[in-house]
C-alpha cells in the first residue's frame, strides 16, 4: 500500500497545484504553475498549466506507480462536456508519463474534500467569486450563487471591493468627508486621499478609472475592506457583516435548516483569521449551531484524496485524509 | 418678438431631438435622428446626429431668424472640456446656417426645465441608468448617482432587470417554482418558461445569455419588472418598491428635508403612468410633503426655453414656459 502513489491537482484561475503523495502520506513532490481555469484561458492553455504543473510534481517519481488521480477545477461540467477540451486534458496527462485513469471535479468539491472526509457536507467559498454548494456522497450536489460579478458573487471579494466604492461615491456624493475606508480606496484607486475642488470630479475620475479596467478587478479592494474592519471601521465592519449574512444566506440555498453535516469554509477570505471569516463563523453558527466547521485546505491534497479513496486497498477513507490532508483547522 | 425663434436640442443615447419655435409658442419644426452621445458615440458621430436632426427641424426656418439655441446631452462638462468635441458641435451647428451662439447644458437640467420654470428644485431620471441633481439658479448643483450600471444606477430600469433576473436566479438555486415574473424573464431571455431537467443548467443557461450581452441591455428587462408589478405579481412589486427607495434616497442625498421647490420626475420609467413613478411619488411625497411634483416633457421644448428666457425681450420667463413646454402633468 505504501508504493501506492496518488497525484492531485487544483486547477485555479491564477495558479495550479499539483500534488504526488504516497497512501502512507508521504509527500513525493509538488508542482505550481499558472492559471488553468479553462473557462476563462481555453483548454489548450489549462492544459498546458495542467502538464507543467504535474511534470514537476512527478520529477523524482515514476509516473506508473501513480494509480488514480483527481483533477478539481471551476468549470468542470463544461469541460467535461467539450470534446476538444476533454481531449487536450488527456494529452496534457499522458504527455507526462501516466497511464491510470483520472478523474475531473469542480473546484468547489476539491475545497469541500480538503476540509473533511465527510461524504455529505457542505461547502462555503468566497475568494474574487462566491458559491455555495452540497456534498452528497462526495459529488457536489445543490448549488447556490457561484453566479459570477454580474448577477451574483455576493458577499465575494468582488462585492466587497465594488459596494467599498459604492459608499464611497454615496458619501461623495451627499458632501460627507470619506471615512478611513473611503480614503484607502481613494489612494489605491486614484493614488491620493486628496478631493478634487468639486467633489464630483472625483467621483467621475473614480468611475472613469474602475470602468477602464475589468470589473472583477474591483476583487483587489477587498483586502483593504477586511483590513479596515479589523482596525474598527465603520463602513468596513458593516461590508463586512452585510457579506457574511449575504454569504449565509446563500449556503441557508442549499442546506436544510438543523442540518448537522460538517460546513467547509474555503477561498481566500474565508480560510484565514480575517474578520470575514469570523463573521461568516458567527452567522453560521447562529443557522447550523450543531454543524462542525472546518477550513478548506490544501485542495491538491483534498483532490489526491479524492482519487485515493476509491482504490481496492483503502478501507479506511477517514484514516487516509488525515494522512493525505495536512489539518488547517 | 412673435418672429423671434428659438431652436431647442435633446441629444441622448437612443434618438436627437430637435425644435425651433417661437416665442409665443408656434412650434416651427422638429427633427429627429440617431442617438447622439458624444461619450459612447465620438462627438463626431454625436455631432452628425445634431446636424440631422436641426436640418429637419429648420427646413421651414430662414436659420438667421434663429437667436439663440440650447443643446442637452449627457456628459456635457466632458464635452466641454474637450476642443475636438466642442469643435464638432460648432461644425454642425454652423453647417445648416446657424450663426448665434448656443449653450450645452446637461441631460438632467434640461430635463428639469422641460417640467418646471422654478430655479431652483430637484431632478430625478430613472430611464436606463439614474441620476438626482439639484437645480440652483437653472444650472446643475449637487449630483447623486449617475454612476453607470457597474457602480451605481440604483433603481434604474438595468438595476429592475438585473435584480429580477438575481432573483429568479435565487428561486432556482433553491429548488422554488419560479413565480409570475421569474417565468416572463425566462421567456424574455430563453424563450421559453420551462427548466430544464437540472435547475442548475437553467441557472447556467441564463447567466451565459445574460453575459453574452453588453450588461446594459439587462434594462430591457424593466419593462416586464414594471408590468408584473402592476398586475400584483409580489416579486415584481417588491423590486418597484426597492427600486422607489433607491430613487428616493438618491434624491435625499443632494435635497435637503424640509425643501419645497418643485421635484420633477424624468426619464421612461418616471415619466409614464407606471407602478414605479406612482412608488417614487410615495416615496417621494413621504419625504418632501410640501413640494410640488412635477413631470419632465418634452426635453427639446425645455432646451428652447432655456435658450429663450435669456433674451434680452424676455420679461416674464414663467408665462414664456408655459407657452414653449407642453404640460404632461
Amino acid at each position: 500500500m505504501s508504493d501506492t502513489v496518488v497525484v492531485g491537482l487544483d486547477v485555479g484561475g491564477t495558479s495550479t497545484r499539483a500534488l504526488a503523495v504516497r497512501l502512507d502520506g508521504t509527500r513525493l513532490g509538488t508542482g505550481r504553475a499558472g492559471g488553468g481555469n479553462p473557462t476563462s484561458h481555453g483548454a489548450d492553455r489549462a492544459a498546458g498549466e495542467l502538464g507543467a504543473a504535474l511534470r514537476q510534481a512527478l520529477t523524482d517519481v515514476d509516473p506508473a506507480r501513480v494509480r488514480a488521480g483527481t483533477i478539481g477545477l471551476a468549470g468542470a461540467g463544461r469541460l467535461l462536456a467539450d470534446p476538444d477540451g476533454r481531449a487536450a486534458f488527456d494529452r496534457a496527462w499522458h504527455s507526462v508519463g501516466l497511464r491510470c485513469p483520472y478523474a475531473v471535479h469542480g473546484d468547489a468539491l476539491v475545497a469541500y474534500a480538503s476540509g473533511t472526509a465527510a461524504v455529505d457536507g457542505t461547502i462555503l467559498v468566497a475568494g474574487t467569486g462566491a458559491i455555495a454548494a452540497g456534498v452528497r456522497d462526495l459529488r457536489l450536489d445543490r448549488v447556490a450563487d457561484g453566479h459570477g460579478w454580474l448577477l451574483g458573487d455576493l458577499g465575494s471579494g468582488y462585492w466587497l471591493g465594488r459596494e467599498a466604492v459604492r459608499r464611497l461615491l454615496a458619501a461623495l456624493d451627499a458632501g460627507d468627508e470619506p471615512g478611513g475606508l473611503g480614503r484607502r480606496v481613494l489612494t489605491e484607486l486614484l493614488g491620493s486621499a486628496q478631493l478634487a475642488a468639486r467633489p464630483r470630479d472625483t467621483v467621475d475620475t473614480l468611475i472613469q478609472t474602475v470602468t477602464r479596467r475589468a470589473p472583477v478587478e474591483l476583487a483587489r479592494l477587498a483586502p483593504i475592506v477586511v483590513a479596515a474592519a479589523g482596525h474598527g471601521d465603520p463602513t468596513g465592519g458593516a461590508l463586512v457583516d452585510e457579506a457574511a449574512a449575504h454569504l449565509a444566506g446563500s449556503a441557508a440555498r442549499i442546506r436544510p435548516a438543523g442540518d448537522t453535516t460538517p460546513l467547509v469554509l474555503g477561498g481566500g477570505l474565508l480560510t484565514g483569521d480575517t474578520p470575514l471569516a469570523a463573521a461568516v463563523r458567527v452567522e453560521v453558527g447562529r443557522r447550523w449551531p450543531a454543524a462542525p466547521l472546518r477550513s478548506a485546505g490544501d485542495g491538491a491534497a483534498g483532490a489526491a484524496w479524492l482519487a485515493a479513496r476509491a482504490l481496492p486497498e483503502v478501507t479506511d477513507a477517514a484514516a487516509l485524509h488525515d494522512r493525505l490532508v495536512p489539518r488547517t483547522c
